[in-house]
């Protein structure tokens, strides 16, 4: 299994451990605006990585970043299989991952 | 394959195509700073999903930030297996993925 | 009066204008969700100029970011003197700017 | 004077002092890379207190954007009154705050 389907059964089962003793279930009980803002607070910390930080400070805060996004669509109750399946039908749609009319 | 996987195959092929045609070859073309930017914007596009969008919204804004994230890390030379590998490592080192002695 | 304050009573004044003359009318009418999201890649750009932009990017994109949050600010009918008066008690309270207790 | 010259004032007068006892200081000795990822962080928490918080979170976290763009100004040696003339500028020029023709 890969690691983001692994982390994915993971998360969901520690949803309901106690907050002393997981951090999942602690940022489960704090809530969505917190969760929120975790993800929001690493991808600022991955971007600064980029720019000014060494490749292992990027690969930790990208990892942390992962790591929070899945967290965050587990409290929305939305399967990394739906975020993967977008990702696919781009690819299909376009013939390429991207599209030349894609606006920015 | 792997959707991720994939899609880091095709957009290290894109990075050398024209920028008229690709989307991907035209942030390589803008520069580090304009990728991290548009990472940074689709971590806001995707707090602001979840809080206050639908679960389509969250869907499309979390693709479109692992897109970004992706296209970062191509820039940087960095694989994807590389952030794999540290969220394998963290969850072997904890027994968890997570640490309760985590710091937030 | 200074800068601030007269761009508060501009922004007031423009809101309800038409959205097809006004910037400020349209942020308004596509709503809080909308604005929060510019005040987010604001202070993105802002980072990223800071790190790696010219001082003319940095003085751009700080002015970018003050003249959304204080559209924000509008939105939300949350009065300028309401922000400086917070950062006037701080600054009252420990004698000095900063509180040496204070967490990161 | 107004709060945020007088706030400028002394965040330069605190650069300089013990990062034991000055929050200021502290995060001067630690570099830029910081100070623009609690900028970043400040404002993910303005977003997301805007959403979903009440006005007393919203106006706390305004504040601390804005001291710490004050912060981020001050380690840059850019002076508010930079920001402050290009808001002037941007107004005086269009005869509004805004440009009809501004792009998102």
């Amino acid at each position: 299994m890969d690691t983001l389907t692994r982390l994915e059964q993971t998360i969901a089962q520690r949803m309901g451990a106690s907050p002393d003793t997981s951090y999942v279930a602690k940022l489960h009980v704090r809530g969505l605006p917190v969760i929120a803002r975790k993800l929001g607070e690493e991808a600022v910390e991955t971007v600064i990585a980029a720019l000014s930080g060494s490749e292992e400070d990027l690969v930790g805060e990208a990892a942390d970043l992962l790591f929070h996004l899945m967290v965050l669509l587990a409290e929305k109750q939305v399967p990394l299989a739906s975020i993967m399946a977008e990702l696919d039908r781009r690819e299909g749609t376009s013939g390429l991952v991207e599209k030349a009319s894609r606006s920015e």
